[in-house]
């Protein structure tokens, strides 16, 4: 078994996604480069994902919700049927983040229809979530209750990126008004914008961590994460702390630059906690003018200064250990 | 010594503030309920202030900043000179809430002249504080660090209202980029709109609590508080917890409604820690025409329906006792 290398477990695939499923599959999604379609590969190998035939399930529409920006797709499969998670926003309004949901049809997500069950729900008496520019949703379980966590900005596109968490309902609806989790707090959170983005769940005797990424795109992206016992009130305020510093960052010598927006899975031993994230080699963004929309009006100086149109974030991964206090080390290698 | 009785301390006066001199007078300001005016008064006992003579130390402009919703003054005697920070809006933009300060340039806050210093700045780089909605500043030091602790919301009028924390650079700027201490969590804190506000500091054998104001400014209006160590980093969120349920609330029997906005100070004796705060001897806030200005174009019916012009948040008073673990009781009576 090879766990990782150095290399790219994924070339040109951000904010990667993994779920290893009860078939003995690792099916893998992630944002492509060009943001306008939803695509999946699956492989009984994590390595094999590299060269896996991928298909597209999803594509953009044309105009309207879903037209722009279909970023950070999670697939999950929840009571018996799979779903997939991503934001999207609108070509009339190319910031309007919303998280959408897509439903199978049948056993087979490669191969099976995929239907829109349109844009996720807010609880009875939540007007605040997803008002706002919202994205990155990932979803877990925890004693039982079955838990929504995302980015939310509120006030607009340059307020600060915080996360919120509810328990779901059903797999289209939360249950919940929303609970803020983390806002950014510290210096490393908010270099060039206040963010805090791309929940990440791992457990481990008996904690709960929910790692995310802070700052903004470039080599300043890292990481940091909440922590709370597993039978603690995760809705509760006072049953999370937060990492102080980063735990994972821009590592020159190993040309890792703004690591971050990473999942968590295991090994090929199904014992090996992993975490897959994304990073550049390289530390200035420089934007690919072949993979920005047709309907982008910058100049072509603006579109190559655009971190967000760079196809090189690559996803990584590494196997996480647990230091003296049973706390994650991310360790980059 | 009369620490307090059930009845009124000041009335009329909301948002009560309470500075205790080292001349041994007790300095007492508030919102007046046409929010058109800084009113102070002293006096040597706290029961001497509600008939004290109050002097109006300065008026609301005709229009422009400061010229409408004149809120929660607070005195504050800082490196030898007399402070006065409140919340004001503009005639204009009546829900442009900002902090500004007034100082006198004197020793007798009561007879000599007060100038104002304009608003509150933020310190550099930081583009967030004192753009939205703020108010409710108030002024406390710690391990030789002086703070500045607001409630602010982003994202406008209906927006969650938030408290944030910073150091000090001088009476009139801060030193550190905002740091939010507490947002609205729990469902004490969201009844009819989402707030945190009116914090006041507290310190007892080593620990700091800042107490603060939740919910709509109706008998649902409740406290709870923030506990950190002394020693710890203020500006750090794990030093902070958070009362999961409120301190203080409505209490009909003994016909408190509303109960919130304090201060602390001390009693006569010098050591007995008092609790100033406001609340209506009613449930169902009744707004009253004539001190709603003449500016504002409501009809009567719905003038009346508005419990900020409702005349009769009174000042009270208890004394704070502490349990066994060290940690403040606040019990009315």
């Amino acid at each position: 078994m090879t766990i990782q290398t150095n290399s790219p477990l994924v070339e040109q695939r951000a904010d990667p996604f993994v779920h290893k499923h009860n078939d003995g599959f690792y099916y893998f999604t992630g944002s492509v480069p060009t943001y306008d379609r939803i695509e999946l590969r699956k492989s009984k190998t994590l390595a094999g994902l590299k060269d896996a035939e991928t298909v597209d399930i999803w594509f953009k529409h044309e105009s309207g919700p879903m037209s722009r920006h279909i970023w950070a797709p999670e697939i999950h499969y929840l009571d018996g049927k799979w779903y997939i998670y991503f934001a999207a926003s609108e070509e009339g309004d190319i910031w309007a983040l919303r998280p959408y949901v897509l439903e199978c049809k049948g056993q087979d997500p490669l191969n099976d229809e995929w239907v829109e069950l349109g844009m996720m729900q807010a609880a009875e008496g939540d007007d605040k979530s997803f008002t706002d520019f919202s994205l990155d949703a990932t979803i877990f379980e925890n004693n039982g209750k079955r838990y929504f966590c995302w980015a939310e900005k509120t006030g607009g596109q340059f307020a600060a990126s915080n996360l919120y968490l509810a328990e779901m309902e059903s797999p289209i609806k939360l249950k919940t008004v929303q609970f803020m989790l983390t806002t950014p707090d510290y210096d490393w959170e908010r270099v060039d914008f206040w963010v805090n983005e791309g929940p990440a769940v791992l457990k481990h005797n008996g904690k709960i961590f929910i790692a995310f990424s802070a700052s903004a795109t470039g080599a300043c992206y890292c990481m940091g994460y909440m922590e709370a016992d597993e039978n603690d009130d995760l809705l509760d305020r006072n049953s999370w702390t937060k990492t102080r510093m980063p735990v994972l960052e821009t590592d020159v010598d190993k040309k890792i630059f703004g690591p971050g927006h990473n999942c968590f899975t295991v090994a090929e031993d199904d014992v090996t906690p992993l975490c897959i994230y994304h990073a550049r080699d390289y530390e200035d963004a420089v934007g690919e003018p072949s993979v920005v929309p047709k309907t982008d009006t910058r100049s072509l100086a603006e579109i190559i200064k655009d971190p967000l149109y760079d196809p090189n974030r690559h996803a990584r991964v590494f196997a996480v250990k647990y230091d003296e206090n049973d706390r994650p080390v991310f360790e980059l290698y």
